[in-house]
């Protein structure tokens, strides 16, 4: 299996109001959404919002479940006060503050914020992976074998 | 906020046993990975392995959590035959199948197989979405406004 992510998934509780997060936050959805799916580029990787029921029922798996869903989301920034105003920008686009920024013993900076459904964005500055002219984070190579 | 996403870190329960099935599949950790998290590139995405109480309480959540979480990968190839292949390849590797591969609705042919935490990576050949030449979905581009 190839190295890649195609698409991320979100099964979300009500499309619109996601929908309406995700653009407040200054996300533009591909003219390839539709009424009950919406895509965004984002890198090479697709993010899609799905209702959760028919995103469970497309995978053949029951809907049910509680609780920490135990992945989080990343975007990295250029630095610390960054941090803040992403931060800031998104509780003003109506997240929720889960994690007021703060220094981390690795040496980063980073807060979390939930979506509506309450999927956890870390927002964080990472100084030992800069981010390439793009904004994307170009891990290093794998050791050789 | 930009229109990107730097990371998705999956907390799993046994970070030894999730180590070794992506790595099963093919995968290549970057050298920044340490015993403590994996780092997987991914075209402009970084995958991560954490242990799952770790990932919690980086976030400040209670680990706590059951049943569907809520989210899926999915992993795009250029064939029905390449589904079928890549599925067979991630259970031989471990996984466990969860929907055996089969026609859509819309028009494309996909499975799901679940990764040892039962993270649901859907494997997916889709006619709308061509895959350019390094193996990445690309959308269309948003509608003028």
């Amino acid at each position: 299996m190839r190295q890649t992510v195609s698409f991320i998934t979100l099964g979300v509780q009500d499309l619109a109001r996601s929908r309406q997060f995700y653009r407040a936050l200054g996300w533009r959805e591909s003219s390839a959404s539709q009424a009950e799916i919406a895509f965004f580029q984002a890198g090479t990787l697709a993010f899609g919002l799905f209702q959760r029921a028919a995103l469970a029922d497309d995978a053949g798996v029951a809907v049910a479940g509680s609780g920490f869903p135990g992945f989080t989301l990343a975007h990295n920034v250029e630095s610390e006060a960054a941090v803040i105003q992403t931060i800031d920008e998104a509780v003003a686009a109506g997240a929720r503050l889960v994690r007021a920024a703060d220094k981390v013993f690795w040496g980063g900076f980073r807060g979390y914020f939930g979506d509506p459904d309450g999927f956890l964005w870390e927002i964080c500055w990472n100084p030992f992976f800069p981010l390439d002219e793009h904004g994307y984070v170009q891990l290093p190579e794998p050791a050789a074998p």
